[in-house]
Formats: structure tokens, C-alpha cells, sequence
């Protein structure tokens, strides 16, 4: 339902190769040179004008309309995981060994590129200006759209889109919902110092073991107890280490977790308690110990009017029952970081496909999409841009 | 107090040198070939039958005295540990690296090897038998004392005693208890089967380290509920691991540990509720989980009589302030076989000097002992033969 | 906006004056019967049709209006709760020892029965007939709303509508949800039975206050690692008993508590999880254990049509800026019972004037509402009402 | 063995009586101003020195034996127990509702009695004197010995000897143990202030339940990780009191146990340990406390060589096969106080009698003795003294 949707069909064939071009080619996040030349070639081969290592590889192109109007930014992410492909019978498996494109950020990568073919090649029609922002490192925090809005990249931008490929969700279908959408991803490192010695004399050591143990059990305590239960929270703890013999107790223990808020204010004092639990387990047997707290990407809040605006254009591109209010999604997202400078919204795009095989979840080494879904990210996406050009 | 004082003076020097040879020239468990060697040939040297190969790498001698009467052993081990000897500045520092007497067993060896000798001088003087129990591998489970026994070495033996030169104790002193004296060490690995998944989304998952943090806590009521307060018990967990990233629920989280027990209805018992509580802790999380619980040697338990020829004995050399009854020990030993076959005493030697700076733990790296204490221990050991023999 | 306001403007006397009366006469759950009495003779002295006992001592009227339509009921709750008034200087506080309408029954009897009057007296004017369900015992499970229905309260009903006046939201706001909007409170009482004796000799026990400990900090997994983050749960429990002396192990202790949910397959889950925690914890120390587990109410399930009628209805009333999507409510309601038979909707009436100092929370013992809120419930309900009949 | 033997077995019929009596009318601690009467007239009846009223009911009698010698201490206590004697069909039966001699100390009245009389009588031939001690409340701390020392009953008193007769032990066989005896029983009580509130909103709370919970939970850590394994140590709580709701978060909780230990440094520790496990399990959830810790009595701690003396009295009196050194006992006694003055040994009678049914343990309802105990516990505390006199 807008006048670039046969454009769009046109260079399908096209924007699959480059998604397997790159998919043949990931790189990991802060490498992604060749990536970024890639994109940067394209954008420049259409007339865009570009500017390249915003922020870090980062890429900005900007394709001026033939009329005045507001500017709009769409972005796309670029880089690729550290994960061995397991497609083992795939023509365009990951060429290089222990990385692979396992999030789909190929597909991003191509969506966009399309898009930039078919608008730069009708720009005279265009009321407004498009801004393409391909955003490096977006697996890794502290991730690229930080730097690159140090960097200037939302210059003049007056609202930006962005999309992720979810293979959860089947393809022919959108997805976002209007606040907080994607969780603020926090991670936390602890280190217990007990001090060690001989398993048969525990009254002469501080067993380190015992009271990671404690904290692992008192953790719990904060999502049951002290998060009202209409809010989302998670505190997981991923990993623990500690000893290295049965009959030694151990010096020290070390654990590592992630927490996970959609509230700001939830998301503070969650690392008060953890600070203070762990404070209070260590003093409980007089251990000491280091508590390394990392924020990661702020939550996803999306623009009410702009998650409206994705309802109207959302029904009109692929019907209204296709068009769903998500659940808040406990993953993260350094989109986040745009939507703290400029109105817009982050949608998810269905990329799944029971009925061809296409189930595994991002990050699993024999994820893959279904390709068709790149057609419908690029329609959501430029839809999204026209609208907003239309009507501001 | 005895007839071989000062033969055993006479030899000191030479006590001395061996015990530095065997100190620069390591040997782990089970791999005793060298230091069998090395004692057979100074057995075979004093006219001493000698069995080698006895059960492993195990040196039998037989001395058979002048006149009938009872056969006692007399024991000492030989092996080495996995530890990388620290003393640098130390003459006779191991020369093999990683590999170390950290235990004080050269010196064992070498005061056995002393008796043997002098009393094979004079052996015409002994009323009934000597055995020297050249021992390997007693610092690993299965240990060298079970296999020898198997092999014929307490065969036609009346009474058993050995000794363990120990740093902890001051130099000049001696211990025992009467009854159980050293701990029954058992080990057990347990490893809980979850199911891995997002940080994020723990609903989906078996969150392992969460459930192996719980049981940590839960073995914790094993000593302060079920066990009698007049018992010793020790249930310790030395190592953890589980998980390998910080926003991943990890599959599998391992744990290992040590019991340690002087009462065998108890030990049992203690193993059981190990099982136990691993069961129910699995079963809260609908988690699995494999158990491998290894019975470490038995409890050593010296006959309450022997314990009193201990008592009269030592006073007898040291001074009966300098005769103790040690408290029990919870470390374990291999020589509790040669007790459960035989009538017998196993007692500890002081060996330790603050004065001069010798003072670290056994194990440790930098653990050496007061020359002195090789003396101690073989008057006691001969004098305690020698008693028995004089009394039986 | 709707015809009736005038009239209800002009009872509005009247309707404090019967709510101060109730609020003086207050009468337990299952115990309404003056109340009943009260509403039914002022029901049939507007000449409505009146059914008295239905399912206990519920009061059912049908009015009957001028010409055919959907017939639509309106209930209000009539009992109240064993609480000792506390509103020592209040005119109107209740004259029976231990017995308040601490939750606002009293103003939601008066409300509904304003609407009958003023509704009964113009009556031809009805497009249709209006139910009146006067309900007693919404405090306590089983609750009067099932049985109510049972005895055919419903019957012929088309659409059903409540309020609740709520102290925690300020006056001249109103409030509701679609879909889930109040939780399913279920009930548990766990005894766990041990082996008493003495405090000094805890293994010849079954220590039942560890047990019931270790329960408490177990149950706390249930909502930390075993609920969809993104769903509402809550395990709470709210009291525990056991023990005696101080040197005496308790032979036996007792929990209690809540637990709320909001999606009924969770809730069966949630049911499980705490079976299998409480028998694997008895389990673990050989204890037996009784559990006894508690359906209460159903969630309150606002069909989605009428919560967007109540935001139409709402808005033309109080105006776009005072009708707000509320929050999911940890609260249960047995009007959950009406909304599993027929579409409807239950809303929240703002009954909180913090500059006049009505800011105690619903069962406290100097509760009271800012009784201008009942003029807006009325106005809501017979707006849902006649909005409903207008276009059905 | 000794001179009285024939005397005391001629008492016997009397020394029943008396017992008889005394359980007919037992009195609580700090009431026995009747049975205190009973005794001062016996002693006084045979020509004893008496002085009452001393530290409370306590009442001291001196017997100046023909020939100067040491001065030589025995003691009884005299208090009973709330409990209900439940012994239905036996004719000697309380006859006080709910008082009774559960323990055993009537008995012990009876038997200081007797020795009184038979030692009165042929006081000429005793080489020094005789202090009869019968003490008041030694069930409840602090405990009579305490003040009755204050009150100079220890004054010129050179050993004192006491015993205990004991169910658990069959009737013939008497025990002690040299060193640490009895345990030091102390008590403690804590309370968890936190903040109550609504069951399905934790968040708003402080949940007091929990903390509780998980300080019983903490609480274990102390003797499984920090007292020494061959140290006896328990840490029981024995009674929880929290909440009056299932749905209502409790605003305090209450905990009461007791510490048993026999190490005076390890006693101050313990204590130490919980109070640093209360405050930080407090903290961890911002929780406020009050730990009311109360000492009771001292370890019981016989003196080495009266130890050694009760194994010769013993010996002779009833053969060596039925003297036993006894494992420590984990309940308390007052005759501490006394050993903290003087050299001294407390002892235990067997009481106990499978055959006939005695089995009840110390405190039941139906506890009752083997009479013959009594005759028993006779010969060895005036075996004791005046081997004590013969030697000194």
C-alpha cells in the first residue's frame, strides 16, 4: 500500500544475494570492515551520500528528497556472533570458522540496502529525507548506536525505525507494542574471597563454596519478594566457579549473572539489593568480595503515537491480523539508545517457518530465516517512513 | 630407654642423607620403582629377606631375631605429590618438577630404614621377628596397605605400629588416642543435569546452578541436624562449576566434595542422607543428577592396650610430659587396614620447630620437617616392638 | 451524558444517608440478613420486582422497562468484615463490636440502590431491563456471586457490570482493564510433621522448624526462576507456627499462605510447584507432611468490547484525561464468577481524597471513602448500562 | 566397700519413703519451702548443724565428724517441674495438678537424707565433716547453686560431690567422664521486625516470614562450617511464631533455640556468630531485630583426679565392668557452679530398668526410677567422700 512496494518486489532476488553474500562473510562486532565497505559501495554506487567510521564502523548514508519534509532515519545492524555454523549442508553457510551471522543482522543489513536502491532511485518523490544508519556492534556492549549518536548520526533526524527478524514469530507477521518493549540487559560479576584450606577442617577456613551457594538461594529473594509482580524482572545467575579439589575448600568463588528490567527505577534498585544481599552473605561468615555491576543497553520504550502509527501502516501492508501487540521481550536492544534522542518505534518482523524447517532460535548455531521476511521488514519499514513523511 | 638408642644415635647422620636423597628424587603414587629399589637393595645389603613387588611397588623385609618369639611390623610409605616443590633456596629441594615429599614419607623411609639396620646388627639380641612394611601409594585411594595385606605382608605378624612425623606438633612430642584416632575420608562428585537456556527467560529452563547452590546449603543440615553433637563429621564441598556465560542458564553444574567420619554406622548413614538430599533437592527443580560417592580408607582405630604400651613407652623415651593423647584427626590413612587385620598403634611424631622457621602444613609447598623428629620416630617404633615383643 | 444524571444528583442525599446507615449497622459474610431486608423493602417500595434468599442471602430485582431490549444487570456486594472500627470520632462508625464495611460494601449497596430508584421511577423510558443483584458475602470463599448464579440470578441476563470504590485512587477517576484484570487467590496450609525432642539432641528428631524453613526459602524459586517473567505471580506465606519451649525441637509446624495469579493454566502450575517443593523438602529430612490447597475466586476477565465501552462511557462522563487503563490488581473478586457467564466489565471507582484525608487502604480500620465517589459510580454503571441497550 | 554400706541398706525401706513422699508433693523451682521444711527437720532430728533460707530455699547441714580432716561437700536438688504426672495407677503418684519430680530430684533428696542419717550416727568416726547441700531450683536458670554459693555454702569446703540418677542408664552401672561433662545450655530469642502488608504485594513489604525462615536456614552454617568438628556444639531453634493470615504479610516473626556447647571460648563465639548472622540477615532485606541472648549454666567440668576417683570408688563398689566413662552429655546442671569453686565431680546413677518398665526418659510425664538406683547413688557419693577423707 505504498509506491515503492513493487520496487521493493523487484530487487528481491537481489537483496537475498547480498543477505548470502554476507551471511558467506560475517564478521564479528568492531570488525566489521569489509561489511561496512560493502554497504558503503552500494550507498554510493546509488548516489547517497555517505559517511563512513561514524562512531567506529559505522556507516550513515543520506539520500535527500525532491521535496521538503521531515528526515527520517532507518537502521539496520551488522555485525555477526562468535559461533561456529552448524548449516552444515547450507550453499551459503559461514565460510569463516567460529563466526557466524546467528541474529539475522545479514538479513538487516540487506533489508536496508534495498531499501536504498529503490528510494535513491525515485528520490524526486520522496517529501523529506531518508537517513540509513548501518550501526556496527550491536551484539556487544557498549554497542555502536552510542557512538554513533556521539557521532552525530540522529543529526536532523526527526524519527527513526528499526526492525529485528524474529524467527519465533512465523513469517507474514509484525510485531511491537507501545513502552517499554525490550528489557535494559544488565550483567554482574562476583567474586567471593573466603580463605581457603583443608575439607576436614571447615572451622579454619571461610568457605567461599558455602557462601556463593547462600547467594545464589538468597538472589531468589529479590524477583519473589521485592519486585511488585506486575513488573518484569529477571536476576539469573549464569555461571559459577569455585575449588579446584573434593577435599580442599575453596579460596574463593566466582559468579556471574544477568538482570533484566523494562524500569528505570526497578533497574536501580535491583542493584542496590544485589549489592546489598551480597554485602550481607559475605558478612554473615566474614568473607570479602568484588561485585562488578555492568549496565548494558537502556530498555526499549517506543513512541505511543509511533506504535499506533505501526498498527495503521502495519494492518494496511499485510492485514490486521497480522499486526499483533507483543509481550514485553526480555531480551536487549542498543536501539534503545536512538529512541532516547527521537520519537520512532523498534517492530519485529516474523521470520519463522514451521512448515520449512525454520526453527531455531537466534544464536543457535543452525539459525537461519526465512528470507521472504526481508520483503515485509523493508515494506514495514519504508511504510513507516512515508507515513510519518505524510503526515508531519 | 631400649637397647638400640644409641645404634639408632650412631646412624643419624646417615638417616639424615638418605631421607635428602629420596627428598631430591620424588616419586608419585604407584610409581615408587626408584625408592622401592633404592630400600630393597639397603635391606638386601644388611642381610634382610626381602619381598619386592609386594601388592605394587611394596618392599617386605624380614628380620628373624635370635631367640622365638612374636613378629612384629613396622611401617613406613614411600610415595610422593603432585605439588611443585617451593623451597628454592633449599640443598636438597626436589629435583623433579611438579613432583614433591611434601608429606614427610622419605623421612618415614628413611627411619624404617634406620631401625633396619640396626637392628639387623644385633639381631641375634631380638626375642621373636621383625617386618618392615615398605608401603606405596598411600596418599591415593585405593592405597598401597590394602593390596600389600592382600599379598601375604602381615602374614604370621602378631602386632602392628607405624607412625606420621607431623609439623603441626612441636618437635620432641608424640601422640595417639586409644580407638578411632584418624578420620574415614570419603569423596563425591555430583553433577545435576538442568536444562540450559536465556539468562532471560528462566521459566524454560532447569536452572542447575541455581539447584546446585540449594543442595550446597541443604548437605549444611546433614552435620547440624542429623549427626549425634558428640560425633565428628565433617561434610565439606570443595569445588563447584557450572555455567559458562553470564546471560546463559547453564546446563549442568558440578559439584564435588569430602566426607569425613570416625564411626562406620555413621559414614553410612552420612551417605545415605547425601543421597537423599540430592534426590528431593533434583526432584524440587525436576532436575537429574548422577551421583559417584567413593569410599576413602576406614577409620584408623588402635587397640585400646597398644595405645596404653604407647603411653608407657613414650614416657618412657620422651618424658611423660611430652606424651599426649592427640585429639581425633581428620585426616585419613591407609595403615587403619593394617589395624582392622591386626592388633596395633598408629601414632604421630612431633615434627614441627617454630624456632626454626619450620612451620608450614603438609601439602604445602614449602613443607619440610625438623630432621630431629626421624630420631623420635624410630626410638618410638623400636620401643614399642621392642615392649612387645618383652611382653607377649 | 446519560438521562439519569439529574435524578441521581438529586438522591444523592438520600444515597449517604442509607450508606451511613449501613456503615452503622454493619453485618458479617453469610450474615446479611437485616441488610437484605433493608434493600429489599426499599426495592419493592419502588414497585420492583423482587426474589429474596437467592443462593444464601442474595436479593435479586428486575425492572422491567418501557420497551423490549437486552436486559442488563448491575450488582453491589452487601456484607462486611471482622475489623473494629477504628473512626472513633466518626458519626457514622459502625455501633457493632468487631464488625466494619471496611471495603466500601455499604456505598456499593447505597449506589445500586440509587440507580433503582431513580431508574424504577422512569422506567418506560427503558429500552430494555436492568437487573439489580445485591449480593452478600464477597469477602469470604466460596462467596455469594457463585451461588447467587447458581440460583438463576443471571438468567435472561444479557450483560453484567460492577464497581469497586478504591481508596487508592482518587475521587472522580475510574478505572478498569481488558482481559485479566483482578487475580485468583488460592489458599494454601502446609503441616509439616516432624519428631520432636531435645533441643540438645537434634538427630534423634525430625527438626519440623528447619523443615518449615528451609519450605519458605524454597517456595521463593517458584516465582524467581519458574514464571514467565512477563507473567504476575505471587507465593506469599503469610504466617508459620510451630514450637513450644526454646530446648525443645518442635514436634510439628504450620505455614500458611497466598498464592495469585492471573492466568489459569500458571495457576494449576504454580498448585504443582508448591506440592512438589513441599514433598521433596519433607523428603529430604524423612518428615510426612499434610497440604491443604484452596481454590479461591476465579481472575476477573474483562471482556475486551466492554472495556472499550467503559473508555467511551468513562470519557463522555469524567471526561478523556480521568479514565485510565489500570494495572493488573493482586486483589481477587468473586464477580470473576458473573464474568464467566456473560460479557461485562468490572471497573474502579477513585474513592481517595488525600487532602480531605481519606487515604487508608481498604481493610484498615479507619477506612472510609470520599462519598461524592458514589455519585460517579452510579453514573457509571447505568451509563455502562444504557450505552449497552442502545446498541444491542 | 566402705563402713556405711550395711547402714544405708538398712535406710533403704526409709529412704523409699521418703521419696515417695517427696513425689507425692513435689514443688516447683523457687517454691520448695515445704519440702526445704522437710529436710531441715530430718537433719536436725539426727543432731545436723542447719542453717535455711541460704541463697533462697537452700538449706546447708554440717556434720562435724571425731576427727579433724577435710571437709567434704554432697549435694541434692529438691525442685520438681510443671509437668502433669501422668504415672495414673501408681500409688505414690503427684497430687499437685500439674507438678511433678520428672526428673528424678526427689530421689536425690531422699538420698542425701539417708546419707545423712547413717553418717550422723557414727559421726565419731569420720576423719573431718560432711556439708549436706540441698538446693533449690536447679530446673531454671539461674539456679539455686549460684546463690547458695553467695550465701557461703561452699565456705570452708574442700571437695564437693553430686550425682545424677539417669534412666537412660541401666540401673547398677554408674559414669562420668573427666573434663567437660555437661554442656553450657544457653538460650535465645529473636525478633524480626519487618513490615506487614497485603499477601500479593510483597514489594510493599518487609517480609518477616521469610527473613526468619531463612535465618534458621543461616543458622545451620555455624556448626557444619565454623566449629570445629571434634568439638560437640548445637544451635537449635525450637520454636517459630510468625503472622496471624495466610494473605497477610507479617509485620514481626519470633524465634527461640538454645546453644549447647562444652568450650567456654567456642560458647562466646557461638554467640558472636549469631548475632552476626541475625544482623546480616536482617540487613539483607532492611529487616530490624531484637536477639535477647541469655547464658545458662557453665559446662559441668569434673576435676581429672576426682574423676580418677570415682573410677577406684566405683570399681570397688560395684566392679569394674560397671563404671563407665560416659560420653559428654548435651543437657546442663547448676552443679557447675560448684566445680568452679572447688575440685569436685558430678556423676551418673543408672536408673533405668527395661525388665520393669523404666523407661521413660528424663522430663515425661510418666518418668518414673528404679528405686534400687537410689541405694546405688548412696554408696558412691559417701564412697567418694570418704575416700577423699582418707587421702587429704
Amino acid at each position: 500500500m505504498h509506491k515503492f512496494e513493487a520496487d521493493l518486489q523487484a530487487v528481491y532476488e537481489e537483496m537475498v544475494e547480498w543477505r548470502r553474500y554476507l551471511h558467506r562473510h560475517p564478521e564479528l562486532s568492531y570488525q566489521e570492515v569489509e561489511t561496512a565497505k560493502f554497504v558503503a559501495n552500494h550507498l554510493r554506487s546509488w548516489g547517497i551520500e555517505v559517511r563512513t567510521g561514524v562512531g567506529g564502523n559505522g556507516v550513515v548514508g543520506l539520500l535527500r528528497g525532491g521535496s521538503a519534509g521531515p528526515t527520517v532515519a532507518l537502521r539496520a545492524d551488522m555485525d555477526a556472533l562468535p559461533i561456529q555454523d552448524e548449516k552444515t549442508d547450507c550453499a551459503y553457510g559461514s565460510t569463516r570458522a567460529g563466526i557466524m551471522h546467528a541474529c539475522g543482522h545479514d538479513a538487516h543489513t540487506s533489508t536496508l540496502l534495498a531499501i536504498a536502491k529503490v528510494t535513491s532511485a525515485r528520490r524526486e518523490e520522496l517529501t523529506g529525507n531518508l537517513v540509513f544508519l548501518f550501526q556496527h556492534a550491536e551484539e556487544i556492549s557498549p554497542g555502536g548506536a552510542h557512538s554513533m549518536i556521539e557521532a552525530g548520526a540522529l543529526e536532523s533526524v526527526d524519527a527513526v525505525y528499526g526492525v529485528h527478524l524474529w524467527t519465533p514469530f512465523p513469517v507474514g507477521h509484525v510485531y511491537t507494542r507501545p513502552g517499554a518493549f525490550m528489557a535494559a540487559p544488565d550483567e554482574f560479576a562476583i567474586r567471593i574471597q573466603g580463605k581457603g584450606g583443608h575439607g576436614g577442617l571447615p572451622h579454619q577456613t571461610i568457605d567461599s563454596v558455602y557462601i556463593a551457594s547462600q547467594l545464589v538461594v538468597n538472589l531468589q529473594g529479590i524477583v519473589s519478594r521485592q519486585v511488585d509482580p506486575i513488573e518484569s524482572c529477571v536476576v539469573s545467575v549464569g555461571a559459577i566457579h569455585g575449588g579446584t579439589s573434593f577435599n580442599v575448600i575453596a579460596e574463593s568463588c566466582v559468579l556471574s549473572g544477568t538482570v533484566r528490567t523494562f524500569n528505570p527505577s526497578l533497574r536501580e534498585e535491583v542493584r542496590a539489593r544485589i549489592e546489598r544481599i551480597t554485602h550481607a552473605t559475605c558478612e554473615m561468615s566474614q568473607a570479602s568480595y568484588e561485585l562488578d555491576y555492568k549496565l548494558g543497553y537502556p530498555t526499549v520504550v517506543n513512541d505511543a503515537l509511533e506504535a499506533q502509527r505501526f498498527t495503521k501502516v502495519g494492518a494496511a501492508l499485510f492485514g490486521e491480523d497480522r499486526v499483533h501487540e507483543s509481550p514485553p521481550i526480555m531480551a536487549g536492544e542498543d536501539f534503545s539508545y536512538y529512541l532516547q534522542h527521537k520519537p520512532g518505534c523498534f517492530m519485529f518482523v516474523g521470520a519463522g517457518n514451521v512448515e520449512r524447517g525454520i526453527v531455531h532460535p537466534h544464536h543457535h548455531p543452525k539459525f537461519d530465516i526465512d528470507e521472504a521476511s526481508m520483503l515485509n521488514a523493508a515494506n514495514l519499514l519504508i511504510g513507516m517512513a512515508l507515513d510519518y513523511m505524510a503526515n508531519n
